[in-house]
C-alpha cells in the first residue's frame, strides 16, 4: 500500500509520500514514490504515485525521456500546437494532461496483458507545481488518465491509504495555513497511518515548494531519527492523551 | 456504510453504534443496529450489526423467536446437551455460537438467491455480555458464522467504517481504562467518523455493561443535541487544534 498527501496552501505546496510497497506480507520493499521536474527559478513539479509499481515506474520512465509522453491526437482531439513534456509544459494544466498522457500509453501497452492475467490497471499521481508567472496549482491523476484540479474548498489530495490521516487534516488545514503548518500536519498525519496500517512505511520523502520561487524550497528523506519528525510523534501522542483525559467524563 | 464500536474493559462493556443504513447516496434510511437481551441480574447482551440490511434483520429475527438459532448437528458436529438461545446459553462463547448459527441457517435460506442476482452474502456481528458468575467478553462474529474474542492485547472490535476512529483508540484506550474513558473514546473515534464519511450518522446508540451487575447500566440514544455529545464533539475539535498549533512548526 502506500501513502502521500498534497496540499494547496495560498503560500505554496506541500508533497508527503511513505514509500513502502508490498506484494502480500512477506514481499515488503522500498521504494520512493516522489518524483521531481524541476528547472530553478522557471519551473518546479512534484509528482507522487499510488499504485501497481510496474505501472507507475514506466509512466515515470516514460516522464523522463526526452520527448515523453506527447499528448497524441487519440488522446486529445483538436488539440494543436506543438506537444509538450513536463519541462516544455505551457502550464502546469498542461503538465497534467501530459501525465495523463503517459498512463495512457502505458495502458495501451500494458492493460491487454494484465488483464489477461487477471490483474487490473491501476495507478494514480498527484501532481504538484508551479511555473513562472503562474499559480501554483495541484491535481490528482486518474488511472483512466483524466484528472481534478484541487480549489480553495478542497485543498489537498491524497493517495493510497488515506482513512486513517484524514480526519486532521479536515480539522486543522484551510487554504490560508502556512507551508510550515501544512508540512506539520502532513507529518502528523502521515504518523497516523503508519500506527494504524502496516503496508505504509518510513523513509518519507518530503517537497515543499514555496510559492513564486520555482525550485524546491525543501526536499528531504526523513527516517525515524529524523529529529523533527520523532519530535512530532512523542508529542501529538502525548498531547492527544492530554487533551483526552481533560475531556470530561460521561456522567452516565 | 455503518460504525460499530465494541470495547471491553476490565470494568466492563461499552458498545456504541451508527444508525444510518444507505443503498446509494440517494436511499438513506435510519435503522438501529444495536439489539440487546437481557435478564436482569442474570445476564445481559449486546448484539450489533453491519452488512446487509436483510440479512442482520433476519439474522436478529430468528435470535428473538423463542426456539431461535439451535446450533444443529452440521453446525457443531459432536455437540450434545441443551440447545441454547441467547437467553438461555451456559456461557458468552455458547451465545457467540447462537449468533453464528443464526448467520449460518439465514446463508442457508438466502445466499443461493442472493448469488444470483449478484450479491454478496455480507454480514457482521459484534457481541459483548457478561453472564452471572462469569465474566464479562467480546466476539467478532463474521459472515461465515466464525468469530474471534477479544483479549487483553486487543480489547475492541469495530464493524463497518472503522478506519478514521481507529487512531484515537489505539492511542487511548486499553484494557485498564475506565467505562467512562472507553464511552468518551467510543464518542469521540464516532465524531472523527461522521466527519469523515456521510454513509454513518446520527442518532447513536450507546449501551455500557459494568462487570457484575448483569443488566445495562447505560442505554442510550444519543441524537445531535445531546448535551455531552455536542460538548464532546465541539471541545475535541478546539482541543486539536490548540494541540496542533502548539507542536512546533519545522525550520525547513
Amino acid at each position: 500500500m502506500t501513502y502521500c498527501i498534497g496540499m494547496l496552501v495560498d503560500t505554496g505546496l506541500v508533497m508527503l509520500s511513505d514509500s513502502r510497497t508490498n506484494a502480500g506480507v512477506d514481499q515488503v520493499s522500498t521504494y520512493r514514490k516522489m518524483f521531481t521536474f524541476v528547472r530553478p527559478g522557471e519551473r518546479a513539479m512534484v509528482l507522487m504515485s499510488a499504485g501497481n509499481l510496474a505501472t507507475t515506474q514506466a509512466v515515470v520512465n516514460l516522464l523522463t525521456e526526452t520527448k515523453a509522453a506527447e499528448p497524441t491526437e487519440a488522446d486529445d482531439p483538436g488539440r494543436t500546437g506543438s506537444a509538450a513534456t513536463l519541462l516544455t509544459a505551457d502550464d502546469m494544466f498542461d503538465a497534467a494532461r501530459v501525465v495523463g498522457s503517459a498512463l495512457r500509453e502505458i495502458y495501451r501497452r500494458d492493460a491487454k496483458a494484465l488483464e489477461s492475467q487477471g490483474h487490473e490497471f491501476n495507478a494514480s499521481f498527484i501532481l504538484g507545481g508551479q511555473i513562472r508567472g503562474q499559480l501554483p496549482r495541484l491535481f490528482h491523476i486518474y488511472s483512466a488518465g483524466n484528472f481534478i484540479e484541487a480549489t480553495t474548498d478542497t485543498n489537498y489530495f491524497q493517495l493510497g491509504e488515506s482513512k486513517y490521516g484524514k480526519p486532521i487534516i479536515d480539522r486543522v488545514i484551510s487554504r490560508s495555513s502556512s507551508l510550515s503548518q501544512a508540512a506539520k500536519c502532513a507529518l502528523v498525519s502521515m504518523d497516523s497511518t503508519i500506527r494504524s496500517n502496516l503496508s505504509v512505511g518510513l523513509p518519507l520523502d518530503l517537497a515543499i515548494i514555496k510559492r513564486d520561487e520555482c525550485r524546491l524550497h525543501t526536499h528531504l528523506s526523513i527516517d525515524g531519527d529524523n529529529p523533527y519528525f520523532s519530535l512530532i510523534r512523542r508529542r501529538w501522542g502525548e498531547a492527544l492523551q492530554e487533551v483526552f483525559s481533560e475531556l470530561p467524563n460521561p456522567s452516565w
